[in-house]
């Protein structure tokens, strides 16, 4: 979140293209959740994930808590007990549910969550009206919040949902393991020069948040960077040759929670026979080989990198080498999910936008001259600034509006069930 | 569950007794989650607890499984999945889903276990038209077994929606603390003469579970009961003689099972002002001060006891006392929801069936000479027969058949989630 | 502890006789640590064990406390620091140090321990030269409790020493298997007519715990008795039938513990190539077949008694057996370090007393009319009254003045690093 | 470790000085558990620490298995055993006894581990009279380690009798505060223009850790670094405006650590009355208010750091306002036990080395080009670097020798009983 949020592109947005924006992005949430019922959408499978109904509930009280209270004369709150069960972990605003008791909420009812949206999207079309600089930065801001929570929808159901062994069926199209792909060859790599480049943006002319702020110089020495993702016909060779069973490859603490958890492949992978599965948020699938490899930590990637002599790229390395690549892929809007294979030749630099989050050697801290935005939305990222890692490039499951190239994701590095993936670099 | 199991009385049922009963204890548990929504049903607060469309689920498991496969010819299972859904802890019949894992179950949904139990329903009707002692003996199980879980639904939705702040709401109506009851006496205690006395049951004539047999032989030595159970007065007198705070009134394991719980009150009590209140499955209700205390544990009876200078009766000599006591009270049919004072003069021995169970001290082990039933069902009680401890007399969430004298409940000395009180002995 | 505790024997102790016994009982302690480093004397394994040292410091502390600070005219205390550190649990005595930090106390040094008890030896001979009936009582108990941390100072440290792999060499002699021993042919059982027998003391013509008391009268039904112990050879039977794999043989709570715990064999057992092992507290050594099965948990017993279609005596039926058999056997002066094969011929009930605790299948709780002792002593037993089994018969770390068929040892069901056995029942 | 180590100096160290440093670095280990007794070498208070006994094994473990095994012709390992009993981590060379349980190590007793070290010594002076440079490479990463565990032994010591009421004594001379301190003034920052900068070293002229390696251009933006360490008494007035009870100040993991240990201010620290109170791993010693503030987390650094307005320092700029100016300072050698206040007038980078370990909010990660060194010792620092933080500097108990600008300390967040700081950084 910058100081002054911006607007979604350079022309300055007019009031009605702002509502459009906000009716699309409100819209594409609903229909993430189209084939869940109020059952499904109760589910929370661990702490860090969240019920379906709680994401639905929580993007519309930020709405709600920072855009109509403060801004929108004698709006009526929904019910205030919202202000309580729906807020994340802004301790300015006030107490809140305990997080791994989410599932607990039978009540209110998904029936009644659906009209707080309505009841607030109403609102905050009387609000929109009355457009101004400030407002559209804080919807912006609202937006942009949905879309991330839009991800974790589908990260979390997909878990929770991999853990009823009555949910997810098998795929019930004959699958032929990617037709159209091209089988992956040995990975080519492209060479970067480096130097004294600028990371990170001032957020002056689009948004970008906190934590990607201020632009900097840093200084990046050579380096290279493989072509496309780690496929999973590659982590079969790491599995084949006891990567899974050699502490050499793996940092210490990752080496200990493989141990604890009994990692022996990725996340939701499982054998019958000699046929690989996955799961999707929908059924069980064949696993395609061609695919980038997905829901790995970031013990087991740096794992990986270590056994065929490489490393992970930093994320300045990452974004370095993003600014020249088009922000298009694999997104949300495709609704594939899961990661595709390289579809046309092996040139250039592939997958760099979409299909898997890649991790990245940098540690989430952060850069020179970081300042904590002032007011409530002050703990958005700051506070998250210890023992996580960056990952870059937005997935299969992440909005396309959401990604750029110095966007910073992050997550614990023993952490599988977002759609995460590795690239090699030298 | 008696090597040969008896029907509900004594004379022998006829067909359509038997169908009436099906009929009747079925419906019954439907009764209970009329008020409760599909996301209700998905709640699983802890893992001693399980949803309620589990209970829907795995009472009808139990007759698709110990009564129609084995004896229906041509019945079809409604779904192969459920069985190791459904099954609770019988190692015999299979493997099955984790306990603790229940509340991930949002498919099948509710509409598909109502479904179910109607397809089991239907073809349990069939299977009872051709009558036999063998059959009348394992639907009896069933229907017991099915009682039992009609409690548990109770009790553990209770908890659940304990948890939800939003979830239970004040009682609408205005409540003056049981009018017609009268405020309580100092307890008057009944002396019993004791001696070599008939413990337990040999279900020759009606039902009873394995655990309340063979009949024995007990030396009973002389006591005292008091003849009502412990009020809410009362445990208020005891807190506020630091009864939570002195280790000498505690056993060991219960003084540190109540500092690492931080136990100050009986589960749900909550002060507001000077006013204590406590929940119902339905709402919040102000402490009626002469009702029975409840939802307390092992160790907090045992504590409360001591510091009176009483004790907890064994589970003999509370036998030996019901025995003159006609086996009616506050049962589920009552729709009470909570144990009611007594209401008339303190005379005789009140309160022993229904309201709530009573702690005893007897730990829950085998009679002489107890025999493990044969067959799949041979898993019911016996192995549960370590480290717990016998509640007798039902409660106010319990089925009046499934209670008798004879009847031993049992439960962690730390468990507070069911409807658990005691009266006291010397 | 008794209202009114009573000397060692029939005839009223002189003088000189309690001040030899206390000689004597103190200087056994002292003898069982002549092994033992200062170093080997800090180790605490787990909570439920203390250091050497500790055992050391608290059993002087016990008669310092209850003994010479009430008693002696003018007692100085040897250092005030150590009514803290060495009270084990009476909350009456004031605050303790925690128990699993025991092993943190390298200071005191061993040294000033020995110094400790020599302190309090001198200034109990001058208590113990002014008798009367009041302080014999006292010292008497003191000495029992002294007897019992004889026990512990032998389980504990073992245990201790079984984690250090450098610590417990082999036998240095070669062993065969108990050369003199009788191979031990199939069970025979002893049959027993029971009836309403008397159970427990009052203590009146010789010391017994508080626990042991009152005598009362228990209907025992009759009942079969097997002649000795079960054999590590009938262990071996048991695994190689799948004992530990087969989920029905097993309680609920034993089954859980046991995979949890991950237990294949006894405690201490381990295998080379095809023999077996395991450990006394100086060395490794082969396992005798014949002799009893020992370091076994209640649930391991339970387990076995299944198995073979027996299960294990009540403490009534072990104690109405007991009283016809002289309290003699394998104790802690014979120095054998672990249980012995039966040596003779089959008849009659052998190994009743030392040799090894056997599990019973009685919780432990009061027996009725028990009344806590008055005073700080009041914490002695009552207190543990929940969770735990009785164990009867002492073992072969066991003084042999300490043990009586009335005596009752209790430990939890999952615990397994005390002298335990079992003996089977019908 | 560099992939070809360094001597001491620039000059060559010719034979006679390494003999002089090895027997200079082993002697100063044992001075250091010069106080303590067998007992207390036993001493293990936590898994991250370690006994002083076996941190003496361990190190000379370190010489006989990666100097005298393959380099001394004919040489006898003192005892196998000690192969699996005091390797650390380094699985290349096999199992290892379990870290948690180093503590049950009784025996050997301190006696014979003495008895080692000697045996190692005798063997290294024969095999340092053939002295070579790969030889002289090996030892003196040796001596690097040993220095590296004698802080270790004071830190872990010091913990452990902190855990023992008896252990550490008032201070028997009245304690003036710190009388020649100046009392601190509000801090001074000094500002540092930056630039691209050269950080770590390549370890050609002297000796470096393979972390430390290569020397490579970091940019570094203009910062300003305080004059010196916060002390005290700048601590004690964070606590006076509840900074211990603000959540905003802190790191959402740093917050939920400090309510789960119940922190409330540095470790060690109690007060009594007015005064407050530390320990050094000799005694109880008023709390000097002039002197740095020591035994902190990271996460408290951080957020007092946030609460002043401040940030923590990377460890570029560590290390670049470091390189002008001069190593030394309050080390081992000086023998304080505790940081001391700045003596002189406020002026200059003070305390840059020596006196306390200095968090930075730099992640412990590899340095661009950084490579594992070959051979068992591979496994030196790189499997560590994640989670962890960057220390920089040295403290009261680190050996002089030891330090230099390029040194890279490494911690987890959470971690206290080091003897850790913070410089404040804008
Ligand atoms: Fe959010
Ligand atoms: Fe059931
Ligand atoms: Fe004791
Ligand atoms: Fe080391």
């Amino acid at each position: 979140m910058p100081s002054i949020a911006q607007p979604f592109d350079n022309e300055s947005l007019p009031k009605d293209k702002l509502i459009a924006e906000y009716e699309r992005v409100r819209a594409q949430t609903m229909r993430l959740t189209e084939a869940l019922s109020a059952e499904d959408m109760m589910l929370q499978s661990m702490p860090d994930a969240s019920p379906a109904k709680w994401h639905l509930a929580h993007t519309t009280w930020f709405f709600e808590t920072f855009l109509l209270q403060p801004h929108l004369a004698g709006y009526r709150t929904y019910n205030n007990a919202y202000q309580y069960l729906f807020n994340s972990y802004y301790e300015t605003v006030g107490e809140r549910h305990p997080r791994p008791q989410r599932g607990l909420l039978s009540r209110p009812p998904l029936e009644e969550v659906v009209n707080y949206r309505k009841h607030v999207d109403d609102a905050m079309k009387v609000l929109l009206e009355s457009y101004s600089a400030e407002i559209e930065a804080a919807v912006t801001i609202g937006l942009h919040h949905e879309m991330q929570h839009q991800e974790l929808i589908q990260t979390d159901i997909k878990h929770a949902l991999s853990l009823n062994p009555y949910a997810l069926g098998p795929d019930t199209y004959a699958v032929e393991s990617s037709p159209g792909s091209v089988s992956t060859k040995s990975p080519e790599f492209m060479h970067f020069k480096g130097g004294l480049s600028f990371i990170g943006t001032d957020a002056e002319s689009s948004f970008a948040y906190d934590c990607e702020q201020p632009r900097h110089q840093v200084f990046v020495p050579e380096f290279s960077l493989c072509g496309r993702l780690v496929t999973n016909a590659e982590w079969l060779e790491f599995m084949a040759d006891d990567g899974y069973k050699r502490p050499k490859l793996w940092l210490s603490d990752g080496w200990a929670t493989a141990q604890q958890e009994g990692w022996q492949a990725p996340l939701y992978w499982h054998r019958e026979g000699e046929q690989w599965f996955t799961v999707t948020g929908r059924n069980r699938v064949p696993l395609d080989l061609n695919a980038p490899v997905c829901h790995i930590s970031y013990y087991e990637a740096d794992a990986f990198a270590r056994w065929c002599g490489c490393r992970l790229p930093t994320e300045f390395e990452w974004e370095y080498a993003a600014q020249s690549v088009e922000c298009c892929g694999n997104f949300l809007e495709q609704n594939q999910l899961l990661p595709q294979p390289v579809v046309a030749d092996n040139k250039g630099l592939k997958q760099m936008f979409g299909d898997a989050w890649e991790w990245t050697q940098s540690p989430f801290i952060p850069y020179p001259g970081f300042k904590t935005p002032e007011g409530a939305l002050a703990e958005y990222n700051g506070k998250f600034m210890a023992n996580q890692w960056v990952l870059r490039g937005g997935s299969c499951a992440t909005a396309e509006q959401q990604i750029r190239s110095t966007y910073r994701n992050f997550f614990y590095a023993h952490q599988r069930w977002q759609f995460s993936s590795l690239r090699l670099a030298k």
